[in-house]
């Protein structure tokens, strides 16, 4: 079985943690011991993962040494992040699997530079500031600026929906030959692609990123990692129910009714029923049921109408 | 033919430039042409970098911006560099040869954690400080530092020896099959392996690392390309003469008469007796003089001693 493994960004980054080398080093251990699980089973593996606070560490950098090191543009600040999370998820499998072969590519993603999203940047990245200090940004750079979460205001930025993975070939050959890949960090670096590719400023959803990478590289599962074992409905409130089913139509639906929050876990229901659409399955589990939800026995896997209550029914 | 071309820093930054992404995105074109026309004329390509300008930026902006961010150890700033660097020169060689498949790989190299390089750090990085700024942070955070080139006083780390690739194998996987790989960027990322490999904080020659990734990749031809276009013996005086050819006895002669700098031609030109001892070609030449290099009408060709003046003479 191919499965593309696709990693949010807590399963580096903690909450009270400051971020350091060696706390991700050390948050990177479950899920790597995970993940170097199912290639040990004979699974082939490709792991994309999110590069949110990475990328956000990079621009105050970028920021605070300006008048010595000019500014890098965001792509290159994406192909940055790429390396270094490669680099350390390498290291982190290395520690606890020695001898599967792992490989970091570099991954850009076409994007169509008339995408809607580049008229309406939204989404945020970068530290957050006060509003005086983000509307001055804003007519220094060119930036499009916006309040977010109630904590301040941050640099919002297009989020075009990914069309090809310019590299999708060469992982394949590498996952082909059992190589464990890790590609499309931080949802791939942005390219607007007419003839030669140009890096854009913007970044693209990692959920939608690996959905076109799980499809274009035959990927049998679509396996999400997020911060909860299980999606759930009313979500936070006393009527909270964990699902561990949810056929296409129910996903279409309950994304529909607005259930699932537009920057968390609606891109990966989302994903999920577009990717189960074809037949295959997608799982949304938390880095510590990895190996239960493949068996079934944890997650939520998202399935075909074919597999779900009215089908059974039609069976018995 | 598998040729392995090892690109120095002056690839992408040139004296005078403030080093922006599109002064490196420019500089690089000319190098990018001269590959990719390698790569048209059907030989295999890898392609290596150093990385020297753009960890010094990198290291300069881990200062910075130390109390918001938390800096980053300096193995995991050279796997972002060749993050960077692999997307610039993807880039760069889409824009003149759209078709040609391009990976960039990031790439770690086994030293020993035993080298007496490590006892000696000699290899000086990131930003000039004046000579008390430099003690004051060599007591804080357990530096070697040292004066540099009579323009102050720098960080020193080790330059251990090179062992082993450890991605060689999917490096070579990909370069079989018509890829042009992007690897051993800034002498690749330094691990010391017993048992789980783990980052130091070294930097690794290029050009050392550039000879054992062409001999273990299976190169023919092992292309240094750095600031001119010969290598010159009495280099900067009035006897100053170009080399068309050199034996590997003569390379190794003018080596122990120290005829070439330890920091700049002496690296390339001892890689090179290295590999040409094995009866395969080196070449040392400018960006602008690739092609004519390679078909033997420029650069300097360091060859087997069989293949040399008193062969030449046996032959006549």
């Amino acid at each position: 079985m191919r499965i593309l493994v696709a990693l949010g960004g807590n399963a580096l980054a903690r909450e009270g943690q400051r971020g350091t080398w060696q706390e991700q080093l050390d948050n990177a251990r479950t899920v790597a011991r995970a993940v170097a699980d199912l290639h040990a089973r004979g699974h082939e593996v490709i792991v994309t993962h999110g590069n949110g606070p990475q990328v956000g560490s990079l621009a105050i950098q970028q920021r605070g040494s300006m008048r010595e090191v000019p500014a890098l543009p965001l792509d290159a600040l994406v192909a940055m992040t790429q390396g270094l999370l490669g680099y350390l998820f390498q290291q982190a499998i290395a520690e606890v699997a020695p001898h599967v072969p792992t490989a970091a590519i570099v991954t850009r993603v076409r994007v169509d530079p008339a995408d809607p999203a580049f008229a309406n940047p939204a989404k945020p990245i970068g530290p957050y500031y006060g509003e005086a200090e983000a509307l001055k940004r804003a007519h220094a750079d060119g930036w499009t600026v916006g309040p977010d979460s109630g904590r301040g205001w941050r640099r919002l930025v297009p989020s075009p929906r990914p069309l090809e993975i310019l590299e999708c070939d060469r992982i394949r050959m590498l996952a082909d030959r059992g190589t464990l890949v890790i590609a499309g960090g931080g949802g791939g670096v942005p390219v607007a692609a007419n003839g030669a590719p140009r890096g854009v400023e913007a970044v693209i959803d990692k959920d939608r990123t690996s959905l076109v990478l799980a499809d274009a590289a035959g990927c049998d599962t679509l396996l999400m990692v997020t911060g909860v074992d299980r999606v759930a409905l009313d979500f936070g409130t006393r009527w909270q129910r964990e699902l561990a089913r949810l056929t296409v139509a129910q996903a279409v639906r309950h994304l529909r009714e607005g259930e699932f929050p537009p920057g968390s876990m609606g891109p990966k229901v989302e994903a999920g029923a577009a990717f189960a659409r074809d037949g295959k399955r997608a799982i949304i589990t938390s880095p510590e049921r990895i190996a239960e939800a493949i068996a079934g026995n944890s997650g939520t896997w998202i399935v075909p109408d074919t597999e779900g209550p009215s089908a059974l029914a039609w069976a018995a």
